[in-house]
């Protein structure tokens, strides 16, 4: 009844989109992929990315490929210019494998992982017989990735890339001064907490700093406190500052929205300061 | 630990349900497949199909099967008459298999596929032991769907049913006229693209005829711009027709919402009038 | 390209949180797992659980394992407590394995499965490296939950704990009176029925007594009306009594919310008295 024989082997596919769950269209480019490579497990990351939110799309990438086995593919699409001019793209970087629009989407794999090879998806061979103008995740993201999946080497996919090309996301990248680092709230998550930018190991001595200082905007005070627990139970109307499991400082209430509390949502800018005494 | 020996096919199933992610009742459908058939791709193509909204169920399906290998076996609840007088049923149409209430939701299926077998499943025997009256999601048709799926023929699984009693859903069928067609809007998408029950198949040369309007109920104008790609920027407030992923003709707006902007939803009538000049 | 080769079984990994889906909290514990167990079959019971309702949890989880085959291991994670006292468990009851916090999330598996063994995960060897204090989801149940489906045993993961401690809901369990069930509203559904916490188990002649009614808190009138089918007609507009998928006992109204109609919610209390004449 089924015309594909199982692999020795146990693919990983994971997705992340920003389609939602309301349509069909996870659902279908798992059915495209199935079809391609057999005994699949996909991982869906999240589908819930705001719409065409391509920071959004990398953090979620970014702060979870790395818990991925070795040979995982990605097929993402946040994809603002469908059918204008960032190119298609695979990307093998790190273990992995990561396959979408050319757009900032990849921007923490490429600040962080070695990238061994990167092609432009120009082989129609390996796309559906016919491409829609609106649903390149269907038709060709879908397709790409389960062949890889199914063994197949990047540089049968399209032409080569120079790695130096590919898009990153500048803003992401903290601003380094002697005494301070300027970032910003890099994300959001479903507990209200404001994830910054600032990756804890730019400041591996967080905790163990005399004085930290979290400047906000629009904010008549600072924030001070460090907490390594949440069920920390002092003070706890006060926003503190912690190590988000992302490995990223960030800034919560206890039981409470940080962001509802503050006012303050993604993009905002943040300023950490430490001094010694 | 496991009772199951791994089969050396890779059996899919897809999901289609009303029954949205809140409560445990897709994972339990899946708990009981998981324990009929081993080594299962699960996919689920929408919970979201609003309570009971057969129409909508058609399409999700109806816009989505034909992605799938062959041999994948769809379960589908959209049920507003369970325990009544629907029949449970299974199909197998085309190269794909398909189980659940026989109330229209395989409208699509029936129309566009030919029908090599079709079953009322009276058979107990691949049932769970006790049919609840309220989840056959659960007690039937996921039992039945994993033993199709494990292998098992049709005609196992209950008494034979004459094709032409399956119940269609006739006014998804647009009306044929010299130089119209007049339909509806068959699928609001999350974006609010309005997709009318107009396939492109219908009009095949849509984009080469010189005059194409679309009249929209309780509106003062009609729309007459066609666009093959969103990424078109012209006339950005204004909406046009597209070609939906779907294969239907739809109508937007670029980076906005159709539904919204123009007041008209699921159901309304749309007709579609060409001229030579 | 991939680390590992497939086993002859099927695990099965059920998972359980109030993650929801906005984040890539629950895709991430997947990548955990599927690097430690390969050709392994994720059934997400549900993921909205409201943040920290452990009720809710345990009933979405005790109204569903019973349908998953034996050997599944759930990795189940609604945690106010995370990183404080409540400890991390693997407990064997009945045919399956559940992973996560001893907080009553697996007060039903407890009252209904014989247990044959429970573990306080104390071996760090079979954790992530580095175990963060905000994400044990990741870091710690499910590392666990798939080294177990991989086939480790559970007195490998951590020291064996007595069952009798295991932390249970006793306001779940009904006060049993001679003509009379005091018992609460435990769960209600996404179409607003209301599931009480009387198990139709505790009165098996539910159909066939005289005489029940059920009490409610602040209403004017007892629900008598006991009905087998939601498609029965009559007296649309008036709340009934029925036997819910999950074996309960709930109170319902046809194509409406009972919870809306009657202004009651989760944690209310109800009474069920019978009579026979």
């Amino acid at each position: 009844m089924h015309q594909h024989v199982s692999l020795s082997v146990s693919p990983v596919i994971g997705l992340l989109t920003d389609f939602g769950s309301h349509d069909n269209y996870v659902g279908v480019m798992k059915g495209v992929m199935a079809g391609i490579v057999a005994g699949v497990t996909f991982v869906d990351l999240t589908h819930e990315i705001p719409p065409q939110d391509i920071v959004a799309g990398a953090w979620a990438l970014g702060t979870g490929y790395q818990y991925f086995p070795a040979g995982t593919v990605f097929v993402c699409v946040v994809d603002p210019g469908v059918g204008s001019e960032r190119s298609p793209v695979a990307i093998h970087a790190g273990n992995w494998y990561f396959v979408g629009p050319d757009n900032g989407l990849f921007h923490f794999v490429l600040a962080e992982q070695p990238v061994h090879a990167a092609v432009k998806l120009t082989n129609a061979a390996y796309h559906l017989p016919r491409v829609s103008s609106t649903f390149q995740g269907r038709d060709l993201f879908s397709p790409v990735g389960a062949h890889i999946a199914a063994g197949r080497q990047l540089h049968e996919l399209g032409e080569p890339l120079e790695v130096a090309t590919l898009r990153r996301l500048d803003r992401l990248q903290p601003v380094q001064k002697p005494d301070r680092l300027e970032a910003e709230v890099a994300y959001v998550d479903h507990f209200g907490n404001l994830v910054t930018s600032i990756a804890l190991d730019l400041l591996p001595d967080f905790f163990d700093r005399p004085i930290v200082h979290l400047l906000l905007p629009r904010q008549q005070f600072i924030i001070t406190e460090r907490r390594r627990f949440f069920a920390d139970q002092e003070n706890a109307e006060e926003p503190f500052l912690y190590v988000d499991s992302s490995g990223y400082i960030g800034i919560a209430i206890h039981n409470g929205s940080a962001a509802r509390a503050l006012g303050i949502g993604r993009g905002e800018a943040v300023t950490l300061i430490w001094r010694d005494a």
